[in-house]
This record gives C-alpha cells, structure tokens and sequence, in this order.
C-alpha cells in the first residue's frame, strides 16, 4: 500500500472573469464557478492517483459576494483524505478585484473523485497522509463529512452516523 | 403577504450531451451538470419572486452513473419553500440513451437563490404553497437542510440545529 | 409497422439569454436560437424513432421581437408526422420577460430529420399518430409544407405540388 | 437615394470543423451551420447598409451530406435586393475534405435582415443594384421568395401571392 | 516533387466580434484573435499540403489598436514558401466599424505549420511558388524569418545565421 | 517612482485539455494554448501594475510535441521588466499526462503589456526588481528581447538594435 505527502497533490488555478462566464448582471455564474472547482479538482485526484478519475460527489457550496466581470479567480485544491478508491479534494477560492486591490475569499468546498482503471473500474489509491496542523484537521474531520455524504445520499442511517450524531449532540 | 404555488416555478430543461460538455471519457462532466443545474434553478427562482435572482448555495449533489455523449438530459426544477427574500428550489435530473431506451435518474439537488430588487438588494418573495404530497414532504424538510446549510456555512451552531439533532438522534 | 402517438415525442428546453449567445446589441443571436431548436428538434425526433437522427431542412423562420439578455426562453417540439425515414418536428418558441413578467410568442418552424440505423443509413421509423385537433391539423398541413420543401430543394416541379398549387390557386 | 453594387456586400467566412461544433457522430451540427451562416450574412447585410443589421428570417435551408469533423467549411454571402429598410441575403456553403481533395456543395439560403438606426428603429438602405446575368437573376426571383416569406408569416394571403401562383399554375 | 502557387493556398476568414470573443473592456481578446489565426493559416497550410497540419511556431505578434464589440475582424492567409515538410503561412488581419465605415489593418504574422501523414509523421510537401512581386518579396524573405526562428528555439547560433547577421550589420 | 518584486507578479493557472479545446486530432490547439497564455500573462500583468492591462506583442512562440486530451497543462507566467507603462512577462507550459506520470515543457514566450488608465490612457507601471539569479537573467536578456520587437514592428532600423547587432555579430 503506497502513501502519498496531500501535499503533492496540490493544484492552482487561475482564471479571468471574461464576458462568457457571467449571467445578465455581468457577474460570475454560480455554475461556472463549479465547473471550474470540478476541473481544479479532478486534476488535484488524479495527481494523487496518477489514474484516470470521474467526480462521485460535491459537497455544499456556498456563495457570499458577487465575482464580477474582470475579477480574477483563484482555485486552491489540495487532497484531504483517501478511502480505498476515492478521494477528497478541499478548495479554496479567491476572488480578487486586482486594479482595486481588493481580495476576498469567496468559497471553499469538499469534493470526492472515484479513481478508474484501464476498464473503468473503481481502483485503490495511495494513502493521503497530512503532514501539518491544517493537513491534519481536513484529515480528521473528513470522516464527518463523509457521514454527511452517505447520510444525505441515503446510504447510512442517520441513527449510524457516529460522528455527527456528536457533533448535534455534544454542547 | 403575496402566495404562490410552487408548481407556478416549475421549469424544465432538455440538454444533449456534446462533445463540447464532455471530459476526456466522453462522458458528461459534473462540473456542466452543475452549469444546467444552476441556469435551471435559477429560472425556477425567477419565476417565482418574479426577480433577478443570485445563487446562494448548492447543497451536496452525487454523481452516479456516467452520463455519456448523446445522452438526452432532462433537468426539473421547482421551488419548495421561501424564507423571506431567497428561495429553496428542488432539481431532479435524468439521463436518457434514447436509442437504447434507457433512462435513469442521475441526481437530485437542492440550491438556493436570493431575490433582488433593481439595486441589487436583497427583497422580500411571495410564499411558497405546497400543493401535493410530494410538495408538502419537500416544504416541511426544507428546514433540516436550511439548518445543515447553516451549519455548513459557520452561521448556526450544530447544538442549536434543533431539526437536524432531534434527525440525528432518534432510533 | 409500429405506430406511436405524436406526444410522446414531446420535448421541452428552457435557456436563459447569457452573454455569450447574444450579439452586440446583448440580443439573443438569430443563429444561437436555431441552434437551441434543432437541439431541441433533433430529442423530440430520436424520441418518436428511437435512433439517430440527422436535420434534413429547417423551414422559413422568421423573428419578430428582439430576445433580450436575461430572458428566459421556452422551445416546445413535437413530431407532426413521419414519413418513412424522416419526421417533421414542430417548434414553437416562446420569450419571457420573467421580471417584467412579459411573455411572448417569438417564433415558430417545422424542421425535418432523418433517422439513421447503425450502419448510418437511413431506417424507417414509427407511423406518428396524431391524437388532437391540433395535432391533426398539423398532420393534414404536413404534405403542403412537404411539397415546398421539395420544390425549393428543386427535387420538384412546381407544377407538380399539387396541395401547394390549390392552395395558391383556390380563392 | 442611394445606389450600391450587390458585389460590394461580398463576405466570406472559413471555418474548420472543430469537435466543439460536431454532434455525437462527430459531423457538423445543423444549428452551429446556421450560427455561422446568421453571422456571415449578417456581415455581409452591415456591409451594404453601413448599419447594424438584426435577422428578420431564414429562409428553408436543407441539408445534404454530412460534414464531418476536420472538414473546412466555406460561406459566402452577398446581397441579392434591397427593400427599403430589409436586405436579402444570398449564401452558399462549401464543405471540403482538404487531404483527400474533395469539395461539395452543401447548402444554400437566404437570409434576410433590417438595418436599424442609433435607437433602434428600421432605417431605409441603399438600392442594391446587379451587376451580372447571376445577380440579376437572383434579383428578380427575390420577388417571389418575399412573397413565400409573407405568405408563411401569414402577412399575405396565398391567393395574393401573384409571382408564387403563376409559378405553381404555369406548366 | 510537385509544385502548387502560394496562391491556391490563399484562404479568408471574416469573424464578427461578439461577447464570448471579448475581455472585461468589451475588446477582442488577442488571445482570441490568435485562435482565429491558428484556424485560418492552419486551413492555408492544408490547402498547400492536402495534408493534416500542425502549428509549429508562431512568429512575433503586435496588437495595435483596440477591436471593439461589434467590429468585423478578416483574416487573409496564404503560404510564402515550403521548406520540406513544414510551411510558413502570412496572415494578415483587418478590423471594420462598418457603421462608421471605418477599417484598418490591426496585425499581420507569419505561422509555420508541420504535414503530417496518416502515422503522424512528417512528409514532404509542393514547393509553394510565389507568381507576383509581393509573393516573390514573402519568399525572399522566409529565409529571415526562418533563421530568426531556428535562433529562438536555440536550434542556430546567432553567429550562424547568416541572413540575420547582415541584415543587422550593413547600414 | 514605486518598486515592486518580480516575483508578486506570479500567476499559475493549470488547465484539463477538454474535447472542447481540441482539433481534429484531438490534440490541443496551438490557438487554444495561445490564449490560455494570453490570459495567465494578462493576469500577471495585472498583478504587477494593479491596474487593467491591454496584450501589446506575443513573441514567437514554438510548437513541440502535441499535447492531448485529457493532458494537464500548467502555465506559470511572471514579469521580467517594466518600461515605462509597458510590462515584459515570461511565460512557461507544461503538459502532463497524469496517470503516466509523464511532464515536459511544451513551450516558453514573452507577452507584453500596456497598462491603462481608467480613461484607457496609457500610464506608468512601478519598476519591476529581479531578486535571484534566473529573475536577473530574465531582466537583462529583456533588452534584447525589445530591440527585436522594435525592429520586427518596423518601428527601429536593425541597424540601430545595438544588443542584437552584437548579438548576431560575436562568435
């Protein structure tokens, strides 16, 4: 069984707001924002993986200030913890109104990647192991998150989800 | 206090799987799916505060089966429920190989947008009436998934997430 | 010979005018709308035959009102009647001013396919039944419009289109 | 009242068939044949009005042969007649498989357009004057595709429609 | 070894500017004008070869004044001169305010492509010859040009490149 | 006269070769890369001079090995000099074929900039200071970089470029 530093997983990616990714108000669509955190980080699994790699879930997104046309963007996408095939990949992105000099962060999400051998079959992926404070926190607290997932896809039961129901429960 | 029946929002999108929405599979990617998913919803929103609506978040969405190239998708979206000035709305998503006559539902997603008036200021929307079985079940769990939301973004704390404890804990 | 209702080749797409499908007046672009409706055209299509199809012609379309930016725009395609290996499609396009709460008719148009086996040659398709007056009308009118799509492909003598020719004749 | 040559409105446009503009067989889709021909024609209209132009119609176009991915597609359009504030268009489209030097005809139509002034309203254009045994006869035949326009806007009744009769009467 | 004019090679392109094509000023992204550049030379360099084509070198580019939303942009290509399997391509481009009947030349460049055969290997390609004194002049000067690339890429000594030295040292 | 690192200007921008990007080889397009790197520099432009920035020159840029879909392509771009109101960046792309864990450098360019004020007057940029010895080489050999682009504008006599003429003049 490989392992694997999170960090070399690391990917960066930097985009401009142009006229094609805004709606009428001539500010970023939610939706292309998504697709650029689902390109950012399937790149960032399959660096883990070194395989070919299909989105399995997104977590919840949330969406604060407008990103308007001529902002820059930047998505930080990192892998947080590895469960035998898949993997999870945080993002962070930035919004930056460079001529202003104004930056603010503007999301952060939790996506998971299944990764696929040569038939498209689900395969095992390295051991993602943190190797600092931060690293070690989204490696701990991935397995919340991964309740959540399964509860909310239906797959367990709230009643089995061990962690969360502490996490709603402990004062 | 304006009312209005959730099935008024209902807008329904039939998109076909292009080479251009396609990775490097051919296969549908997630990020797209979410593009669809996003302009569909929002035009649910629209049609029901009758607004220039912003996206405020997208709740957990998991992919299941690949979505392959010619594939017809058909998304439904439809508002659930209102809180003051932004609106809960409820997709479900099916893909279709229509020579083989396959069809299977591939996702199900709750978003929510904000309502704004002409200086972009968050204002108030008509209520949302659940007409139907189906629509009630979806307005009265519409508050456990505004409390994960909550929760998720930092703004409630999980001890105070009445809904989701009680969902939680019971056996 | 299979038989099959017109309706259940109903087929419903709805988009948002967005940057990037208008010209520089921020007007839905006359190309971009025929794109959406042989998308549109082409599922109702493969949904009567249940294969490939391919666009044979697109009838005259004409466009009355400008589509602005931020306009929600509904397609509605049926198949009218099948002929062998090709069907007509029916398209009606509808605009909406969603905040201004304006709707209107924008266009109309008959746009033909050809439904191909896997061998990419043509296949005959399914007797498309219609069920209503409407749909019966649109069934009678067929052979006119069918008669001028050949005179116009020259594959006719206009002294042979014999419903074109009464049609121009009778007063 | 101004004069121009039809020759002086002449635009040609080339476009390589990339996969962003195929369908799942990887030919050329219908609709993005017709985005370009609204684009070149719409070019070509500018040119003979020096204004901004808007699509009023387009006339049946039919498809014959597929084109496929990597082929070179060649528009070319120039006015045929002016009628005071509208201008049809005449385009013809070539497909050509370079390598194995094969090149055919694919399509041909009209478009027609209307020049607008700075507020938006129809402005008069230029008399567009033939110069050549092509042009003029594209000139006068022009009459009776204006009279099938009206006619299948329902602006004109069949029986009207005196160029159209004599045509479909006269063996 | 066969021989072919520059001039059969000669291929236009006319793009109208529109949204998607723009930056956050509503002006041609010169990316975006490169991309048409690629395409355009690209089917020149085809239309020499009968071959499949790859870019390999784009020579120094320099944009002069803004192309706005709404401008007619013409790409006018053509070969200059073959060098066994690779050709260089001259581009020239316009940009037109027709309103304002307004036009001048923005950018010209020369891009070199590869022939490729069906294993995707490189093959001989016609000896372009040039038939007027401006061909004859872009002939000459290929040798320049081609030295002064082959000194870029660090395949040439500046010291041998003969052309470029006299070129900078006669007075 | 403000001074800034070079190194603040950094930008990295990493993207997924998609079908949409591709030719008909499906490999990406030279004009796609183009105006990846058009953008990523832009943005480091941006970061230099906080302020919006207009693409002034591309130089030759090379071609090596095709990059294909589904590659990781990585473009890291940086300011080497400033003049004035104008900004020289160096562009490097990598591509990456993940899952066999194969990277090259697929190509390197300068770009040049103008920054603009906000009535679009050209204004001036800080300096721009090399810190370690690449950045220092990078800002010498910019000189050089410059005379050509003066010369290959038309805009100085080769006899004049100094740094070239004793370039391509000592053994």
């Amino acid at each position: 069984m490989t392992e694997k530093l999170c960090s070399e997983s690391y990917a960066e990616m930097t985009e401009l707001v142009l006229p094609n990714d805004t709606n009428m108000l001539f500010n970023l669509m939610g939706g292309k924002l998504m697709q650029w955190m689902d390109i950012v980080a399937a790149i960032s699994a399959q660096r883990h993986s070194n395989r070919l790699v299909v989105t399995a879930s997104v977590d919840n997104v949330s969406f604060k200030e407008p990103i308007k046309l001529g902002y820059v963007v930047t998505l930080k996408a990192q892998v947080t913890r590895s469960f035998r095939s898949s993997m999870e990949v945080h993002i962070q992105v930035w919004a930056e109104d460079v001529p202003n000099q104004r930056r603010f962060k503007s999301n952060e999400a939790y996506l998971t990647f299944v990764a696929l051998d040569n038939e498209g079959k689900p395969v095992s992926v390295p051991v993602a192991v943190p190797n600092n404070d931060i690293e070690k926190h989204l490696f701990t607290t991935a397995l919340n998150r991964r309740e959540l997932r399964l509860v909310l896809a239906g797959k367990m039961k709230p009643s089995d989800a061990e962690g969360l129901r502490s996490m709603f429960t402990e004062k």
